[in-house]
C-alpha cells in the first residue's frame, strides 16, 4: 500500500484523554500522506473510490511506544531476575553489553531484537544501545530499514564501570558521541539519536557538560535512568555534592527538559522537589512497572503524576522487564498500581484500563510529536490485532475486548502495523 | 501409545525438593503402567526394546497442578478487574455463575474451558464449579473424557447470596450435594468430589455441619477460601463468634485439615494461629498470585509459610486471575514476592524459580497423592514444552531456560502431555 490515500476498517479505539477511550465499530481508519485524516461511519464523499482495506472485527489500534528499552539486553530476557539493580549490572548487563563490541555480534543479536520489534504493537521506541559507536550504528540501520521510528543513545559511560567496558576518557566519549551523531544524521531518517549518559553513576561532570554542549549543537533530546533504588540515590548524592536531589545532576548541566525532549525512567522514589521540576520542565516519565517488581525496585507512584499533570508513559525497559510486550506493561501498570494502594498509600487509587492505554499510546507518543492517537493530523501509527482466539466475546463492547486483549494476548495476535503511514508488518 | 510402558526423550526437569532442580539433557523418562520408573540418560538393559517418543530439544517437566481454580469465571477472565472482591463477587460474579442452571450453556462454556484445560501445561487442577448439580456433572463428565485428574467442587452457598443463586435451605443444599456425590461416584474415575463451600460468609453452621457428616460419609477432600481480604476477615467474625480467627470458622465443624485433605485458597491474612492450625493440622494453601493483584487483596507471605514448612501450591484463581497459565502463576508468585520483601518485610525474602517451580509441581501434587515429579513411583504425568521460539538460548542451561519458558512462554509452546500415563494432548 502506498502512503497516498487508503483506509483501514474494523473495530477501532483510542484515547480522547486519560479518562476516556474512543471507539468505533466497523470503523473507516483514513490515511492521507502519512497522517490520520479521521475515523468515520461511512467514506466521506471525498474518499468514496480510495482503497479500503478491509480486517473484519479485529481490532485497530494506534501503534504502541515504548519509552524505555536496552536493545543490547534482549538477549537475556527472562534470565538472572535474582538480584537488585546494581548487583544485577555487574554481574550481567555489563559483561553482556561488552560483546556488542564485536560489529558482527551486533549485526546477529541485534537483527533478531528488530525482527520481534517489528512483529510487535510498538511503532516508537526510546532505546538504550551501548558505548559502542559501530554497534549502535547497526542497530539504528536495522530499525531503519525495517521501518520504525525511534529515538536511539549510545550510551556515555566514563566512570565506575568495569574496565572492559568503561570509555577511556570524557574526551574520547565525547568524540565517539559527536562522530556517531554525524554518520547517523546523514544515514537515517525515521532513527535518531538521543543523548544517553547510562545514567549519573557512570558520567562524570566533565562528560555532562560536555553533553550539553552537544545537545544545544545538534538540537537532539536525551533519556537517562532516575531514582529507581535507593542504592542508586544514595551514591549520586556523594558523586554530586552539588544536587540536592538526583534529578539536579541532571538539572545542573542543563540536562532536564525544558527546551530538550527528555525522558527519565523509572522515578520510583521522587522527592516532591523532584516532582515539581520535572512538571514545570515538561520531563517525560518512562513507567516501567515489570521492572519495578523484577529488579525489586518498588512501585512508582504514577496517580500522583497523573495527578500533578506530569507526562507520563510506558516503558518495557527489556530486560529489567523480561518482554517488550507492551500489553504486557500495561496489565503490571494496573497489578501494581494496585499492590501500591493497598500496601503503600491508599490515597493513591489504582490505575485503569483507559489510563494505562493513554499512556501506552499518546502519553508516550507526544514525545514523537502528534502520535499515538487517531484525531485528525496525528502520524498514521496503526496496529492490527486478532482477539478471534479468547472465547466468549459475545456482546462485549470494544473497550472490554480491549482489557481482555490486554491480560490474554499472544504475540502472533499483532497481525499487521503501519508507521507513519507505511506499512511494516 | 499405551498405558504399558515407553519413554519419552528431551530435557528434563523437575524439582527434587524446594531448593533444588534435577536437570538432564536428553534424558530418557521411563513410564511403566502409569507410573515414572525413572530418568535415565541411557535405557537401563532392561528397557532397551520399548517404544521411545524422541522430543529432541524440547522440554520435559511434569504436569503442572492448579490447586486453586473457578471453571464458570472462565468466561470473563481478564474482564471487570476494577473492584475489589467482595463488590466483585456482588456484581460480575454471582450473575455469571447462575447462567450454568442452563446445562445447555454449561456444556457449551465448560467444553471451552476444559478444551483451554487440556491445552495448557496443567495436569491436576482443584475446581470450584457453581451451586448447580447438574452443570457441574457436566464439567466433571467433559473433564473426565478429556482425560484431566481433577477434584471438583459443587458449591454451597444457602446464604449471603443473591436470590438467583443462593440456595433455598442448608437441607436442599445438603440434598443436592448428596445427589451429586452419588452420581459422580458412579460415573467418574479420575475427577473426583471435592466439598466445597464457598467461603464462610456463604455457609451457614447448619450446612458447615452437614457437610462434616458428608464428609465423614464419603471420606472427600475439602476447599474454600481463607482470609482473602480484611473486609471479608471481618465479615467472618461477626458472622461466626465463635471463631476467633477465620480458620475457626472451618475448624470449629472438623473441617480444617487433618484427616480431611484440605486446600485454603489465598491466606494472605492469616494470623500466626491460624498458621500454626494450618501446619499441624497440614492444611494445602494456594497461592494465587495474580489474584492478590488483580482483585487488589495483598500479598501472601508465601516465604514464612514455606519457612514454617507448610504445605504450598500455586492456584491460577481464574477469573482472580487473568488465565489458566501456571507459568505466568509462577512469574507473578516470585514478581510479587519481591515486591512484598521490598515494601512490606524485608525479612521475608523473594522466591526463587526453583521454589516456585517446586510448589506448582511438586507441592500442590501431593495433594493428588504422588504427582508432580519424575521420581521412582510417582504418577506419571509429563508436559512437553517447545521454547525454540525464544532466540539467544545457546549455551543455556536447562534451569536458565526454564527460567526464561516462565517469562516468555506462549499458549502454543504446550506440545504434548500425558496424565498418569496416557497421552492426552
Amino acid at each position: 500500500m502506498e502512503k497516498n490515500i487508503f483506509a483501514l476498517k474494523g473495530d477501532i479505539c483510542y484515547s480522547k484523554n486519560l479518562k476516556e477511550l474512543q471507539t468505533m465499530e466497523q470503523g473507516l481508519l483514513v490515511c492521507k500522506e502519512g497522517m490520520v485524516e479521521g475515523v468515520f461511519q461511512e467514506l466521506p464523499i471525498e474518499y468514496k473510490d480510495i482503497e479500503v482495506k478491509d480486517y473484519g472485527k479485529k481490532l485497530i489500534i494506534p501503534g504502541l511506544v515504548d519509552l524505555h528499552m536496552h536493545a543490547p539486553q534482549y538477549t537475556y530476557r527472562g534470565l538472572h531476575m535474582d538480584l537488585e539493580l546494581l548487583e544485577w549490572l555487574n554481574s550481567y548487563t555489563f559483561p553482556a553489553e561488552a560483546k556488542y563490541k564485536d560489529e558482527e555480534y551486533a549485526r546477529v543479536t541485534y537483527g533478531r531484537f528488530v525482527d520481534r520489534m517489528v512483529k510487535s504493537a510498538t511503532t516508537r521506541a526510546c532505546i538504550f544501545a551501548t558505548v559502542h559507536v559501530e554497534g549502535t550504528l547497526i542497530l539504528m540501520d536495522l530499525l531503519e530499514k525495517a521501518g520504525m521510528h525511534t529515538m536511539v543513545g549510545k550510551l556515555n559511560m566514563d566512570r565506575n564501570a568495569p574496565d572492559y567496558l568503561r570509555e577511556v576518557s570524557w574526551e574520547q566519549s565525547a568524540a565517539d558521541t559527536r562522530r556517531w551523531i554525524e554518520e547517523a544524521k546523514k544515514r537515517f531518517e525515521n532513527n535518531v539519536p538521543m543523548l544517553t549518559p547510562r545514567f549519573t553513576p557512570s558520567c562524570s561532570d566533565e562528560i555532562m557538560a560536555e553533553l550539553k554542549k552537544i545537545q544545544v549543537e545538534y538540537g537532539l533530546p536525551f533519556q537517562s535512568h532516575l531514582s529507581e533504588n535507593s542504592g542508586e540515590i544514595e551514591w549520586v548524592k556523594e558523586l554530586c555534592p552539588y544536587a540536592k536531589y538526583y534529578g539536579q545532576a541532571y538539572s545542573h548541566f542543563g540536562l532536564f527538559g525544558g527546551d530538550t525532549p527528555t525522558v527519565m525512567a523509572h522515578c520510583i522514589y521522587s522527592c516532591e522537589e523532584e516532582i515539581q521540576d520535572m512538571k514545570e520542565q515538561e520531563v517525560y516519565i518512562a513507567h516501567c512497572p515489570e521492572s519495578n517488581m523484577n529488579v525489586v525496585a518498588g512501585i512508582a507512584p504514577v496517580r500522583k503524576y497523573l495527578q500533578e499533570g506530569l507526562k507520563v508513559g510506558l516503558g518495557s525497559d527489556v530486560a529489567g522487564g523480561a518482554t517488550e510486550n507492551l500489553f504486557t506493561a500495561m496489565m503490571h501498570a494496573i497489578q501494581v498500581s494496585k499492590l501500591r494502594w493497598r500496601l503503600v498509600d491508599d490515597t493513591l487509587a489504582p490505575l485503569t484500563v483507559p489510563e494505562v492505554f493513554y499512556m501506552a499510546t499518546k502519553g508516550g507518543g507526544e514525545l514523537f510529536g502528534k502520535v499515538g492517537s487517531f484525531e485528525e493530523g496525528y502520524e498514521f501509527d496503526a496496529v492490527i490485532l486478532d482477539d478471534s482466539h479468547i472465547p466468549d466475546q459475545d456482546g462485549l463492547t470494544i473497550e472490554e475486548r480491549l482489557e481482555r486483549f490486554i491480560y490474554l494476548n499472544q504475540e502472533a495476535d499483532v497481525k499487521a502495523k503501519y508507521i507513519a503511514g507505511t506499512q511494516v508488518l
